[in-house]
C-alpha cells in the first residue's frame, strides 16, 4: 500500500444561495486543487453529495462535474454515507491512490441545499420504514441524545452552548465561512428559538451551498506538486446498529470508536499525538458525543471541558478550528473537504488568525446520519 | 497492489414485484455470498443502488444492509455511477481488496423498481438542466442512438431484434432470470409496441427487484474459502462528454474504448483472450455500440454479426449468455452484481444448460446514463 499526500485543496465560500448550479461550483473546486498543484489532469474524481436526487434531480454529478471542468474522460464515480458523504469520496479517493490504481484522484464534495427544502431528503439518512413513519429526523435524534445525555449526566442544558459560541468564534477569521461575522454568546445561543427540545436553534448547523476539494497523489510523489503535501495517514470507516434504539449504550457512539481504533492503528500514532480535532458538530451535542467517543474525554464530561475551554483554539485540544459545520456551515456532501482544505491549511502553516501553533497531526470525524456511519481520517505532516 | 480474487456468490431470482425490503433482500444476497465462501465476517460492504432515494426514501443504505445483514461495525458504503452503481461498488470492493485496506469486502447491489414508477428518477442520471427539460430520458437517447446508427450504417430496424432474441434464448435456463420462460422471435420484437420510435417494448429492459453479491478476498488467500476462486483482474471507469449532443462521434462510445483499454493493460490481456462478454445490453442498441466500442466488432457491423450468430451461446463472442439485461432482467444497482455471480459460474463450469466450454476469461462493461460514465472489469480463472 503506498502512502498517500494532499497536494491540492479548493474551496469556495460556504454561502445561503450561490449563484451557480452543483455542476458549475463543483468544476470550480476541483481547478482549483488541480491549479493549487499545477498538475494539468488527475487520473480520477470521486464526487461526494447527498441531497441532488431531490434537490437538483441529478443521480450522475461525478461523471457531469468531471465534463464541466474538462475532464471528460477520466474516472469518476460518487461515493455516498449519507451526511459523511464528503469523507466518503474522500475514502475512495484514498484508496484509488493508495492501491496503485490511480497516480492522482480528486475527492470533491458539491451539495446546494437552498434550491428547496431539505428537511424530507435528509431525514432519508434514518430508517425509512422504522424511524421515519414515527417522526423521526436528523434534528429530533439529536434531540433525544442531548435529552438522554442531559438526563444521565446530570449536564445543564447551557453547557452544550459553549461548542456554538466556539465554533462562531473560529470562524470569524474564515473568509469562507457562512457566519464570518457573527460571533454568539452562551445568552444568544439559549435565547435562540426552539427546534426540537431540547435542541435551539443555534445548537444546529445552518443550511447552506458549497463546494469543496483535495487532490492527493502518492507521498513519493508529492514534491513534483508543492513544497506543503500534508500526508494521509489514514482512512477508516465503522458503523453501529442503525437505529439508535437498537443500541445498548445509545449515548456512545460506537461507530466513532471503531472507526478511530482502525485510523489509530493505521497511522501508527497514539491518541495523544493529535494536535486537533475537526469534529462534526451538526449539533452541539454530537461535538460532545464524539469528543467522548473518540476517547478524548470520558463519557459524560465532554460539556464540562467545553465550559472550561479546552476546545479553543488556545485549549489542549482544538476543535473545529475555522468554524466547524456550525458556523463554517455544513453543505452536507462537501463538508468533509472543507474540513480537509482546513486541515491542510492548518497543518502548513496557513491559517491566519487562527494558526495554532506548530500542529503535527490532525484528526476527522465524519457521521452519516445518526452515527450509523462514521468515517475516520487521520492527517499529518 | 494485491491481486483479488472472487470466493463467494449471492443472488435471488430477479422478479417484478420482491416481497422483502430493500434491507431484507440486500441482506439475503450478502449472507448468501458469505455462506458460498465459509466466511463468517467481512471487513468491508460496498453496496451499489440507484433509486432507492426516490422509491423507498432511502438514502443511507450500505449501513442499513450491513446492519440487516448482522454485520454491524463493518466499514458500509454506498458507491454509485446512475444505472452503473452495481459495477461501482464491485469496483470500489476491489480497491479495498487490492490496497490491503480490506482482506474481505462484499460488494452487494440491490434495486427494487416496482415499489413506484421509476421512469422520473431514471432520467436523473441525465443532464437535468440541460437534457430532461427537453424531455429527454434514458430512452429517447438510446432511441436517438439507435436512429442515428440505421441511419448511417443502412443498419434495418429488424437486426437489432437478434440481441433480444438471443437474451431471451439464452435465460430459458437461468433459475434466476425474470424472463425466464419467455422465448421470443425477430417477429415479436417486431409486433412489439413502440416505446420510443424505433424503440420497441422488446428492445428494452425490464423494470423489476432483484439483489446480488459477490465477496472479494486477496488471491492468495482465496484457497482458504473455495476452490473455484475466481479472479478479478482488471477493474476499470472511463467517462464520456456527459451529453450526447457534446460528443463528436456519438456511434462511438468513448467510455467504453477507454475504459476497456485500460482493463485489457491492467489484466495483461488481448481482446481476442475474451471468452465471452456481458454486456449492458439496457437496450438492444447499446448492446451493438458496445461490442463495437469494445472493439470486438468494426463500428457500423454488430448488427450483421448479431444477425448471423456471433453472439450466441455457440457463436466466436457469446454474450448475455444467461439472459442479459434484456431477459434476466435489470434491477439497476444489482445489474454488474447478478453478472459477475453468472461470469462466476461461467469460469467455474457451474452454468447448467448455458455452461459455455472451458471459458478463461470474462468481459463485464457496465453504462451509467446515457454511456457517460462505463465500468470494465475482467475476470479470469
Amino acid at each position: 500500500m503506498r502512502a498517500v499526500s494532499i497536494v491540492g485543496i479548493g474551496q469556495i465560500p460556504v454561502r445561503k444561495r450561490h449563484e451557480g448550479s452543483l455542476r458549475v461550483l463543483g468544476a470550480r473546486v476541483v481547478r482549483q486543487a488541480m491549479a493549487d498543484a499545477g498538475i494539468e489532469r488527475v487520473d480520477a474524481l470521486y464526487a461526494g453529495n447527498m441531497l441532488s436526487d431531490e434537490l437538483q434531480s441529478q443521480k450522475h454529478i461525478a461523471s457531469l462535474v468531471a465534463d464541466e471542468a474538462g475532464l471528460s474522460g477520466v474516472e469518476a464515480l460518487q461515493i455516498r454515507a449519507a451526511t459523511a458523504s464528503g469523507a466518503a469520496a474522500l475514502r475512495m479517493a484514498y484508496l484509488a491512490v493508495a492501491s496503485g490504481e490511480a497516480d492522482s484522484a480528486i475527492a470533491m464534495g458539491v451539495e446546494k441545499m437552498s434550491d428547496s427544502p431539505p428537511t424530507q431528503p435528509l431525514a432519508k439518512a434514518l430508517d425509512a420504514e422504522k424511524e421515519v413513519p414515527d417522526g423521526k429526523t436528523l434534528i429530533s435524534q439529536n434531540a433525544m441524545l442531548m435529552q438522554m445525555y442531559m438526563d444521565r449526566y446530570a449536564a445543564p442544558r447551557e453547557a452544550f452552548a459553549h461548542f456554538a459560541v466556539n465554533a462562531h468564534a473560529n470562524a470569524l477569521h474564515n473568509p469562507n465561512a457562512l457566519f464570518g461575522d457573527k460571533a454568539v454568546t452562551v445568552a444568544e445561543v439559549m435565547a435562540s428559538r426552539i427546534i426540537s427540545p431540547p435542541i435551539r436553534l443555534f445548537d444546529c448547523s445552518p443550511i447552506c451551498d458549497g463546494a469543496a476539494a483535495a487532490l492527493l497523489v502518492p507521498a513519493t510523489q508529492a514534491h513534483h506538486y508543492t513544497d506543503r503535501p500534508v500526508r494521509l495517514l489514514a482512512s477508516s470507516v465503522a458503523t453501529d446498529r442503525f437505529r439508535i434504539d437498537d443500541r445498548p449504550e445509545p449515548l456512545i457512539l460506537r461507530a466513532s470508536q471503531l472507526s478511530m481504533e482502525k485510523a489509530l492503528v493505521r497511522a501508527g500514532i497514539q491518541r495523544h499525538d493529535i494536535s486537533f480535532f475537526e469534529v462534526h458538530d451538526a449539533f452541539t451535542i454530537m461535538a460532545c458525543l464524539l469528543l467522548e467517543a473518540a476517547g478524548f474525554v470520558p463519557p459524560g464530561q465532554g460539556w464540562r471541558m467545553a465550559m472550561d475551554g479546552a476546545f479553543g483554539l488556545n485549549g489542549e485540544l482544538p476543535i473545529t478550528t475555522m468554524g466547524g459545520l456550525k458556523a463554517r456551515g455544513h453543505p452536507i456532501g462537501a463538508t468533509a473537504l472543507y474540513q480537509t482544505c482546513e486541515i491542510c491549511l492548518q497543518l502548513t502553516g496557513r491559517a491566519g488568525a487562527n494558526q495554532l501553533p506548530h500542529p503535527q497531526t490532525a484528526l476527522l470525524q465524519s457521521v452519516g446520519g445518526a452515527a450509523a456511519t462514521v468515517l475516520t481520517h487521520i492527517f499529518g505532516v
